[in-house]
């Protein structure tokens, strides 16, 4: 298996093309990570929420990183890590533009399932819901991609394989079995 | 649309029958996300990786957080969260027992892609693969579950439904844009 970085070019074309990623905020020490769907534009992810914890701890902190990627199998995937910045888009005359192209771009896309957003029934009783609509501005990005076909790269280029699919996973716990 | 909590007993039986999440870190207020494979036994989460800024920051401060999910559809999937913390299973006399049950239990996987521990290429340049291995402690887990489904549950229950697959996106929408 080659594992490579993705150009910045690359990673952009991956964050255009998918919607689900995960996001992760922290306060103090504490970190928390939950699922995002989000709509990408222009080093900006939109995304909304009803108001809870996410909001809070990223109010508190804007400091956050979103992971996104696209498997397809042990030997074939891209992998995406964004460090950003928490904006929110208030619905206040400041704000209203930046927030009515977040809503058009977010209303193109047609499978969400953001549970912060619907209608929540938890032991009985229905939360409200209050979407606050945010976008986190991309300030760093990095991804790889692995791939099983180094026959594919140019001869140039170190040609590295595993023998079979899980190879390197057998070779390593061998290894480590061994001292035991 | 309903969204229920789990029970623990329900979200410990999804982290037995799953093994990729995603897991949180932090240093200082910056979280870091990245996918994770693991194996689930008895409040831990095991897994091993190489040598890296995740390992790094968790050594550094062990207060972690992983996110599991199953996604059938937008109105079908269950979403888990575990607080936890993280725990070097080292390669000394003291942690023998605990690093073999952790190397049996990974053992069992077949077709993980963890790609810190696969021979990696970047930019031409072989990155050493030296396994670290590790569990996480399961301190806290919360889980939530979506159904479209109310006529399955018993009649006791509220029974909340959304006008089609979006109806409740198409409807905040509709509230947001007709402020603008």
């Amino acid at each position: 298996m080659l594992i490579d970085e993705l150009t910045t070019e690359e990673s952009l074309r991956l964050l255009a093309r998918t919607s689900l990623g995960r996001i992760a905020c922290a306060q103090g020490a504490q970190p928390y990570v939950v699922p995002l769907y989000f709509a990408y534009d222009n080093y900006y992810l939109y995304s909304f929420s009803a108001l809870g914890q996410k909001i809070e701890w990223m109010r508190a902190n804007p400091l956050v990183c979103v992971e996104t990627d696209e498997l397809v199998s042990s030997q074939q995937w891209v992998s995406l890590i964004v460090f950003g910045l928490y904006e929110e888009l208030p619905d206040t005359p400041k704000w209203q533009l930046e927030r009515a192209f977040a809503v058009d771009l977010l209303q193109k896309r047609a499978t969400w399932w953001e549970p912060a957003c619907a209608k929540t029934i938890v032991h009985g009783i229905q939360r409200p819901s209050v979407p606050v609509f945010y976008r986190i501005r991309v300030v760093r990005i990095s991804g790889h991609r692995a791939s099983s076909e180094p026959a594919a790269l140019p001869d140039t280029r170190p040609s590295i394989t595993d023998s079979g699919e899980n190879g390197w996973l057998q070779r390593i716990l061998r290894q480590v079995r061994g001292r035991h």
